[in-house]
Formats: C-alpha cells, sequence, structure tokens
C-alpha cells in the first residue's frame, strides 16, 4: 500500500508541478499536457521492459493488448482494464470504469475539465510501452463520466 | 516489485525533466536542486499523513526519529537505515549504506558529481514528513563513498 500511495502522491505533484511551471508560456494547457506525456512515454519504455523481461514474445497485436489490459494496467493501477474492445482495423478502445487518477479527483461535472491533466501521464505510459512491443501508435482519453475513462489507441502502420 | 520500480523510473524522469528544464536559467542547478526538493517535500507531508494515521502519537522527537528510520524508510526504500546517530542537541544523522536511488547511477568517483540531484527530492521528502510531525528542521545529504549517503537532520527550534 505505502507504494501505491507513493506513486499516486508523486504523479499529483509531478502534475502541479508542470502544470505551474508551464503557465506563464502560450499554450501553456496543451505544453502542459505535452511534457507530462512524454515523461509518461519515458517512463512507460522502461516499465515494460522491466514487466515483459521474462515473458514470453506475444503471439500478435491483440495478444500485445491483452497483457496491456491484464497484467501491465495491474501493475500500475492495481485493477485490470474493464473492457477492450477493437474494430480489427488497428483501432483499440481500453475502457477503465473507476480509474484510479481520475478517483483521486472530486466526482461533480465542473471538475472534468481538469481531467485532462491527470490522463496525459498515463496516455504516454501507455504509448511508450507499446512502442517498446513494436506497436507505434497515438493514444488518446475520454472521459465520459467520472472516475470512468476510455483510451483509445489508433494504431500507425508504417 | 512492479510498483517499487514505477516509483523509481518516476523519480529519475522527474530528476531529469526538471534538470533540463532549468538548464536555461541562471545558478540552473541550485534551482533544479530546490525545485526538486519541494517537490520532494509535498509528497513527504501526503505520506506521512497516510502511513502516520493509525499510528500513536510519538513520545519524543528521538522516538519520530525512530519511526522515521524504520517504517518510513522502509515503505520508501524497501530497507531501514543502517544508523542513526544524534549529538542530543538537535542534530540527527541518518546513514544509509546503499542509498535506493544512488545504487541506480554507476559507482564510479566521477559519478559522484551527480549524485546531488538524486538526494535533493529524499531531502524534500524527508523534511515534509517531519514538518507534519511537528519537527522542523533544515536536512542535506552528504556521500562519501558511493552508494553510501547520510542524511543530516538540524532540529530549527522556534
Amino acid at each position: 500500500m505505502a507504494d501505491e500511495v507513493l506513486f499516486d502522491f508523486l504523479h499529483m505533484e509531478l502534475v502541479s508541478y508542470i502544470h505551474q511551471s508551464c503557465s506563464k508560456e502560450e499554450n501553456s494547457k496543451d505544453i502542459s499536457i505535452s511534457r507530462l506525456e512524454s515523461i509518461g512515454f519515458r517512463v512507460g519504455q522502461s516499465l515494460i521492459e522491466r514487466f515483459t523481461k521474462d515473458s514470453a514474445r506475444f503471439k500478435d497485436e491483440l495478444d500485445t493488448m491483452k497483457f496491456i489490459c491484464k497484467e501491465f494496467w495491474n501493475a500500475i493501477y492495481k485493477k485490470q482494464v474493464d473492457n477492450l474492445r477493437t474494430n480489427h482495423q488497428g483501432v483499440y478502445v481500453l475502457q477503465d470504469n473507476r480509474f484510479k487518477f481520475l478517483t483521486q479527483i472530486s466526482n461533480g461535472k465542473q471538475y472534468m475539465e481538469s481531467a485532462p491533466k491527470y490522463l496525459a501521464f498515463p496516455c504516454g505510459l501507455l504509448r511508450g510501452a507499446l512502442s517498446n512491443l513494436g506497436v507505434n501508435c497515438i493514444v488518446t482519453a475520454e472521459v465520459s463520466a467520472m472516475p470512468a475513462c476510455k483510451f483509445q489507441i489508433q494504431i500507425q502502420r508504417a
């Protein structure tokens, strides 16, 4: 439990630090989101190397996604993804009905607008992990009703 | 294990991000150290609240320090402090013979100069935790031989 809050608190402070430190720049919102995303990307790259060092090679893309939804999600957020969908044309949607970083902020509709800054690092994590598994993609997140969240992964074919 | 590396990797990226983002400012080294320290301070404050919410009140300052050396250290670094000394006049020295964040960088003497940036966040953590326990202090860290590290806590009496 201690570990878990350690990571959570550090992430919260990171978000608030980057938000503040970008506040004087033009397009500060976009810049801070993009910086959080890049930090997430690098952390995701490192993490997936550690997590998969004893794993067998994944069969295919779907197999990779299943690993992400189960082991990867569980290691980071202490729960699995609730739902995985794909259109079989390179789009995957991972739905988490109680996304950890959103359960920490208030539930009211008026807080929805602060959700994106808590989703940038997780989007980066996902993109970094997949990139190290050979899957190049764009990851976006969408909140319909707090604290549920959908991560959309769009595969970028070469 | 997963949690542990999660925090470690995030800390590493935080250090490198802050280091880079301050690099254009005057006294960039001091500024980045002080920013890392403040982030540590706030994380330390939050952590200690969580860790002590079911604890009895501490008997005295030494009792508080013992808690820090055992439970607090163990929760964050997965080991206890190896040695605690005090001059009984408001100075405490916590020695960790294998400080976690220093074991991640190379051992050679030429790397000693990069040690301070990995010690700023931990110093802040310590100061934040103690501050929330009613102990105002200054915390500094010193490396004699990698990866051993001494944290000196100087109590500030009102």
